[in-house]
């Protein structure tokens, strides 16, 4: 129903690349209008639109055009190529498959959990991928220790996975060749800006770059308070190896990111209590390492006490994420925080928690909520030498001592000539305990040696007693000065879409040649269908007003005319889109001006003037009445005689 | 207050890009999301999602490659870039400037026009950029020559542009040198494609191409019905050579195109007589090739009566672009309708109306409405070999003779052997007046000639008569078959951003420091600012609970409750942002409930109880209510007592 198709699919189409038609465009517009409505508006986010080409200091900065790469290895004789985690995961996985099967022909008991989530797509595709898969018998010990490994692939670096291709003897399932050891690829697309070839830029892989740059200007828009956040959705990009299971793993796709920067002394966020008794599912990193994949229901506010979520903004977005995916209709018992390991996490991460939604490819990272710390700030400040920090006035001057060196200039100068330069900024910026130490020295004996380094004068220096004064000053301070951290809740719009759409659909408890799309009527791609009960002539005018006046309104509206399609059939096609409502012209409206109103779920219908129709779509759609009130109000109609689910 | 601010700017920027900042951001959200619904919604267009990065094939199929180029030349000595066209517009207009000077210091009285739109900021840089204004007179006829080349100057190709800058001895301004002849720059960004490096692909220079090769899917989607249109908002990416004026000439921006498929014999719109009488400014191409530049006022009816707008789906959409424009709040006296020159016209286009409009950069391009033909869908159905049309079941079948030429297979195939195949074609695929002639050798001399060429059989081959049966036969036609033609309306939102707010920007009457930008209620970044008239404890909480209301309802709104500022100084401030509307929590709010409403414009406020100012709020951003009826039901609020505009 043209949700989503391959693009250039006339030229053959290219992997990783995906094209929304009116259906999928409608839902995602939807998504982030809910979104913005959740995040932005109802938090008061500074939202903002930045560049997608960005030039390649920018990137090197961030760390990006050195460490945002996978581990790729070829096969090597037919030049084949392989990321290097799915490939050690899909024939590790295709060899349990056979384990199983050989235990199963013996007679032995084989635990359903014993190959992971074998009934879904991922696993399917994977054994595909993974080779035929063979009934080979393994020894306990070695199936006990791939299947430790396949809980922690993600924990591999490519040394590690090239240590396990030899150890496992991993070859290209297709060719049985060799392959070559796992070697690094950069994920990002580059290109160079304007017409000399000689700017190098890249598109960008997250939003986030753009919100770090601009946090002067934000900080400055916010009157300087802090918390805030800033907020981007847009397309980033990311040249996969080999994009595979759909919508999941693509080349470019619609992210939205929030960067909340806070105070790295008090992690604290005003509105935790809010969500402090929402309940979630936690899958914790010691947990994972443990070799389990059960999670734990607990409360944020209790998740938060415990240390399992570290800080309360973290445990706020967590919480803030999972009433999101309610209230868009993710299955509760579908959605799962699970913490990354060690090695899993980015480059710029010290911590981050997952939201991951089951669907028949297995557990999908959704949301990625990470504590980046105040790792970009300052790498962006030290290479470009702007501040990116804030000033804030103490309430309370702040009164200490600390131990501090003056030069006495008319010795100083003249004794140690031009290295005196460098002598004085190694004095003044030594830790007060180093400085302690040559005092001492002083006291002592009269003099101190110092030692420079990268510097005009390397070297050995002696510093006499009357040179210097080094004594415990008391200064005043009325402003701190700190770089803020950033928590960063940052969604995969294309992996929500099609959860959602795995987790709406079903098929009619009386025809499963049925489907039903049960999206909610706010998320829906089109509100309300418009049909004539048949193609008689008068019920062309009564189709038109109605479909321009709730357009007007604002409800996206689609007429189904089709005469060769029986009435029934042209709901149930539209059952498919997952549209909520339809209004039918018919027989009677002609004479009273009476249309009927069809909910999609229930399949029941009432009858009521136009106006009032039109107004309760409106309504309905907006959220300000609901199908259940509706039923109480007005009768059904007998489907029955009106030609309906024929 | 950043609307918008050059991209990387702590890395130095690059040249033509730029980001939004929570301003700039909303306002182009609301464009939008204003444009969807007058567009996509009403209109009941199909929007789509394509994908960004795209394979060289699709873009040579569609003539990019070759032709999407802006003409480049070089300063022969030191290498500085120039856009051909720019350099030359630059370096005339600065002469011109200099004749004037001279004619005004000769006691000459100069035209106003005789420098065209010398006031305005693209031709105080094109000065700046042609080099220092020397007071020279030029003769009279050069003057007029000068004068005449700068208003076509659209219509010179890199040819004339060279031609141009031999005869005028053009240099660069800056350093007296010569330049080189003009080359094509080409303005795509190029990158490649997955792990091989192999796959050649390009940033989308405009989002039409998605929508042309997801045309069969989106008739299918249609139920087949023509015509329909397609719709896509999105990013998109042009090189250029040097970018300059702001946000009217940049490498990445997000445009709103809809291609409208049209039946090419009946170009008619369904909906043309809801247009017809609006009444729009046009500049049609034979005046501006007269030199002129007054436009015509005339109404979409009789422009396409006249034949000076060619068809009424072109009509209808100049129509639905001026009523979208007035929509949005760009000013009425400063839009018009010019239409391409044939050399200016995109490779593409066989026709195409630019909605231009005026800002203090002079008229700018903001929407280009081409009439593409069927260009596009042919060359891709021609290189793919995938149908890219319609097929019509007619109401009548078509009934008609045709010549046709049927082969007698026992006397055929056994004369001519392996050129029989080659042969046979070629009289089936004979225009029917050829094969007319054949027959009449046939029947006069019992034999034909016919030469074959580029087959396996190429040369001189006869035919006898008892070979084939040349006869006229009548056929019967059931279904038509046709490539659609396409209207295509391109909205430039950054443009069409920046106009606006320069169209909805004045300073107070009563004091030229304090800025306003009118922006009607649903274009506004910000809807409404909530602020208490001073820093006292007790504002805190009414405070933040009408700015939870308003969220949760929808409404964007910004607290202010800085107390440092006075509460003038914070209503000027959010005047600067466009923000309509202001609530004031006071003294009396703990008294009784009630809170003041300000608005923007009028500075008028009003007061009333909490719960029924957050539902006018509400009411007037969505339109359901007007300023003007709530001035007629509230009386004014003194505020002189009440400390405003201080």
């Amino acid at each position: 129903r043209f949700f989503y198709a391959p693009s250039f699919g006339i030229y053959g189409g290219v992997a990783g690349l995906y094209d929304f038609g009116p259906t999928g465009t409608a839902l995602q517009q939807n998504l982030i209008s809910m979104w913005r409505q959740h995040f932005v508006i109802e938090e008061d986010m500074l939202e903002v639109d930045c560049s997608i080409m960005t030039p390649a200091e920018v990137l090197k900065t961030s760390g990006h055009v050195e460490k945002f790469a996978d581990w790729m290895c070829k096969d090597t004789k037919n030049g084949e190529i392989f990321r290097a985690d799915h490939l050690v995961e899909a024939v590790l996985e295709a060899r349990l498959e056979g384990d199983a099967l050989a235990r199963k022909a013996a007679g032995e008991k084989v635990a359903e959990a014993a190959t992971p989530a074998a009934d879904d797509k991922k696993a399917k595709k994977n054994k595909k991928k993974g080779g035929p898969v063979v009934a080979t018998k393994l020894d306990d010990a070695v199936a006990e220790e791939l299947r430790s490994i396949l809980a922690q692939i993600d924990n591999y670096d490519g040394k590690g996975l090239g240590e396990l291709i030899t150890r496992f003897d991993i070859r290209n399932p297709s060719t049985g060749n060799e392959v070559t050891a796992p070697v690094e690829f950069n994920l990002m697309f580059e290109s160079s800006i304007g017409p000399t070839g000689q700017l190098k830029g890249y598109l960008r892989p997250e939003t986030a770059q753009g919100q770090f740059l601009n946090f002067s200007r934000l900080l400055e828009f916010n009157n300087q308070k802090m918390p805030f956040a800033s907020a981007m959705v847009g397309r980033s990009f990311r040249n996969e190896i080999s994009p595979r299971s759909g919508l999941l793993r693509v080349r470019e796709f619609t992210m939205a990111e929030i960067e909340h920067f806070v105070d790295p002394l008090d992690k604290n966020h005003p509105r935790f209590d809010e969500v402090k008794d929402v309940e979630v599912r936690l899958l914790p990193g010691t947990v994972q390492l443990a070799g389990k994949t059960e999670p734990i229901t607990i409360t944020i506010g209790e998740a938060v006490a415990q240390g399992i979520i570290d800080n309360k903004t973290l445990g706020y977005f967590v919480g803030r994420i999972y009433l999101f995916m309610m209230a868009i209709g993710i299955n509760h018992d579908l959605l799962r925080f699970r913490q990354h390991l060690q090695n899993e996490m980015a480059h710029y991460a010290c911590d981050c928690w997952d939201a991951e939604i089951k669907t028949s490819y297995g557990w999908i990272e959704c949301v990625g909520c990470a504590d980046r710390s105040a790792y970009d700030l300052t790498v962006h400040a030290n290479k470009t030498k702007e501040k990116l920090c804030v000033r804030e006035t103490l309430p309370e001057p702040r009164v200490y001592d600390k131990l501090v060196c003056e030069t006495n200039k008319k010795v100083f100068g003249p004794t140690l000539k031009k290295a005196a330069k460098p002598v004085q900024t190694y004095l003044e910026t030594l830790p007060e305990a180093e400085l302690a130490k040559i005092n001492e020295q002083l006291l002592a004996d009269g003099l101190a040696k110092i030692t420079l380094t990268g510097t005009i004068a390397d070297g050995e220096h002696t510093i006499t007693k009357d040179m210097v004064d080094i004594s415990t000053k008391t200064f005043t301070e009325h402003v701190r000065e700190y770089t803020p951290n950033v928590i960063e809740p940052s969604f995969g719009i294309g992996r929500i879409l099609y959860s959602l759409i795995e987790h709406s659909f079903s098929v009619r408890a009386d025809d499963e040649q049925r489907a039903v799309l049960s999206f909610k009527p706010a998320v829906a791609p089109f509100k309300c269908l418009i049909l004539p009960l048949s193609n008689h002539a008068s019920f062309e005018q009564p189709l038109r007003d109605i479909a321009r006046r709730l357009r007007s309104n604002g409800v996206p509206a689609r007429v189904d005319d089709a005469a060769s399609a029986s009435i029934g059939r042209r709901y149930a096609r539209n059952d498919e889109l997952g549209t909520p409502f339809a209004i039918t012209v018919d027989f009677q409206t002609a004479q009273d001006q009476t249309v009927t109103l069809r909910e999609r779920d229930t399949t029941k219908q009432i009858r009521g003037s136009t106006d009032e129709i039109i107004v309760l779509v409106k309504d309905l759609v907006s959220g300000s009445t609901t199908w259940d009130d509706v039923l109480g109000k007005y009768e059904l109609v007998d489907t029955a005689t009106a030609a309906d689910e024929e």
